[in-house]
């Protein structure tokens, strides 16, 4: 036996379950076929809050004059400037992964996994040579890889997905990106912000369509502020490329659109990397493009598991991350509690930012709550008034009957970082009186998560 | 009677309880002196928040090369501008207590209010005309002032308080800031921050005194970082003011030193307001400068309350708003829960920022704990990385016999939002475990809190 648990993927699933797997005290292999860290800490995640800080960098010196700063000359974005910080922060993060392995002495085998029987691995490395592992606990984490239409193939040039739009060798004057989940949604204000002109495309009625549509209504209008073109209820049916330009047929509710950009992203979802891996050799069930598991991710054959994107659940790397120390800690015997898929935060970085957990308005009556609603907008809170960031609100849906606290869902400025507050609220049950009287330093925007809680209780003092 | 309950004062102590207990169905009238909000509002926590919120611009602007934005000029801060921003900020806020009022049929007495008798107020207007005003509650609510030293009387000139120094005619090339509670180490990193050379005087060995050690120097290595001059350990002796500069002779460990400077800011702490209120003659009990009350701000003198800085307990807006609203409940017939002093955050909005809530791990020793502390660096959090603000850390107390959490101490991008999450989570009596597996969203500096509680467990993963 090589290992006691050998982990397929290094992203946020699979590096974080190597590591606690070596905490508990097994000796632990990953294998993986490109850079420590997977999609999250190299193509995701990480270089794209670093373009984003950049955008922010850029607001503020854009507006500068709004804050009492005088600037004398030209403010420009660099864009090249940019993706080369983004390209160095993920850089740095994927190098605190290999310090990470070596302390934790864990083994990294480069190349491709392929399950080839219970308990054994074989890695195909770059020069196409094929080496065999053995482990008792197989943990696959290979995570998940941008979807592909038909309609709207890349060609990783014209059309593209979310790896080459952190990494142009250009600033494109024009885009059109498809789809406004998180990853839509933070390129097109990332791109609109520095002065690129972007139209979003969303098939659903609203922009980040899992929100709460009053977030999503509210960073629609804010998005369309900064003069981005954004069409909802819309779809792309062919991109042109032959031209300089890719000519992009928009179906819209009103007809046929066309519009002509120099680069279109697509990012309408991602696909589990789930080809190729020994899946059907091995008889691994999978249903509906997933790996099928337990509450403990055990596939159907014993000593194989999977977490991450290629599981049930919302494709995000903190679920991932939570999958992994789940996963691992049954495998050492300890007995953790399943996740709960309930009380998981999603987050769009875009500004104003986007942040919830729990049901929404909508979701807590379909499951037959009575509810209480309390909502707290920006434009009241000091700080944020202080801030010059008056765009936003914090809306806390309790159960009526016993003041549980339900869903929480927030637009506005810091809400990214506000959100874990009603992650742990909800996770000891709280209800709206105990956070009504959880006394919240002033002036912070955090005061609005107490304003809103008071507000569905008719106690709300700044409104 | 003219009212069922009046209050003297108008800041974050009186407003809120006027709003309150209009909400419960009393007649309310507020007796206020200068401008709607009080200190808070108009001197205090908001107009300082906007002046560092321009510092943070500026700081943007000065680096903007490092976030990949270009800019060809110069980059200078416009003083001027900068007050006026905040003067701006302060006086839309004010006019928002005006609406409140407004709206809630609160009626405003402009004047200086004293307590004649039980249940009886007398009003002095601007004119000198006196009112007299009667009410079944008396709510005392007039706040503090800086407190002044015998050799560091405040001219408003050459030697300021917190007051002026948020308005002065133009940017001093020096200053010196005596006092590095949060008022002054604000102030202290603002002037440095656009360019005013700082002394900054602190008579204990560290820097925002009340906070954790090493949070302490953790700030003052920042302040050095920004060739601020930090003296520990050190009085303000005397200034001579008779020439163009101050002439400040400070005392330190190793004798005496004198500092030049155009400004002596002195924030030394505050001073209740409780002269010529009336309380000796209606015969309130004041112990050590404070008004003495019970749990639920009664005075000695039936129907008469006090809050905020004057009783006891920290001098801190959200403080004065939570008895405020504790106070008026109970005089409303309402069953409220005590204050918990225990669980009141505390924030200083320098960059870094810091915040904390609870015990210092001195305190939990000292109070018989035993405890497991973990700590998480922002240097190996991936979102710091991103922002390019890898200064700080999260630190997390725990009862080692029953995980409870104690207290926390953050300093670092954003730990002022993040701090009312730990209020919460000790609220509600977590446990380390139930922390650790709260999944807190990624990236977000919010997961430094996360894997502290897990570096308390030994199950930190990226450490």
């Amino acid at each position: 036996m090589n290992y006691d648990v050998l982990v397929i993927g290094s992203g946020p699933g699979g590096y974080v379950a190597a590591i606690r797997a070596a905490q508990l005290g097994m000796k632990v292999g990953v294998v993986e076929k490109e850079s420590l860290g997977g999609i999250c800490l190299n193509w995701g995640c990480i270089p794209t809050k670093s373009l984003l800080k950049s955008a922010q960098a850029y607001e503020y010196a854009k507006h500068a004059a709004d804050y009492g700063v005088s600037i004398s000359g030209e403010v420009k974005p660099d864009f090249g400037a940019m993706i080369g910080r983004s390209r160095g922060v993920a850089e740095g993060m994927s190098k605190g992964i290999q310090f990470l392995f070596k302390k934790n002495k864990i083994e990294v085998i480069s190349g491709f996994g392929k399950l080839t029987g219970k308990g054994s691995v074989e890695v195909t490395g770059e020069d196409g040579k094929k080496n065999s592992y053995t482990a008792k606990h197989i943990i696959l984490a290979t995570g998940a890889r941008s979807r592909e239409l038909p309609n709207l193939k890349q060609d990783g040039k014209n059309i593209i997905g979310y790896r080459q739009a952190m990494n142009l060798p250009k600033q494109p004057k024009s885009m059109v990106v498809v789809g406004s989940g998180a990853i839509g949604s933070e390129f097109a204000y990332f791109y609109q912000s520095i002065g690129t002109d972007v139209t979003l495309v969303e098939f659903l009625p609203n922009v980040v369509p899992n929100e709460d549509e009053e977030v999503s209504k509210t960073l629609e209008r804010s998005f369309k502020k900064m003069k981005m073109k954004v069409m909802v209820d819309s779809s792309v049916e062919s991109v042109d490329t032959s031209g300089d330009l890719c000519k992009v047929t928009i179906k819209t509710k009103k007809g046929e659109e066309k519009v002509e950009a120099e680069i279109v992203l697509s990012a309408i979802g991602i696909a589990a990397n789930i080809e190729n891996i020994g899946l059907e050799e091995v008889g691994i069930t999978v249903d509906k493009g997933k790996i099928k598991v337990d509450d403990y991710y055990r596939t159907n054959v014993e000593g194989v598991y999977a977490i991450g994107d290629i599981v049930h659940g919302p494709a995000l790397a903190h679920v991932a991350s939570a999958e992994a120390i789940t996963c691992v800690e049954k495998i050492a015997g300890l007995n953790p509690h399943p996740v709960d898929y309930g009380n998981i935060p999603g987050c769009t970085y875009t500004s104003p930012e986007v942040s919830s957990v729990g049901m929404t308005e909508k979701q807590a009556k379909e499951a037959g709550y009575e509810i209480k609603v309390g909502k707290f907008p920006y434009s009241a809170s000091g700080k944020a008034s202080a801030a010059g960031q008056k765009d936003g609100f914090v809306k806390l849906i309790f159960d009526a009957k016993y003041g549980e606290l339900l869903g929480a869902h927030m637009i506005g400025g810091n809400v990214t970082e506000m959100i874990a507050e009603l992650v742990v609220a909800k996770r000891l049950e709280i209800t709206g009186h105990e956070l009504i009287k959880s006394i919240h330093p002033h002036p912070t925007m955090s005061e609005a998560i107490m304003e809103a809680a008071a507000a569905a209780y008719d106690e709300v003092i700044h409104l």
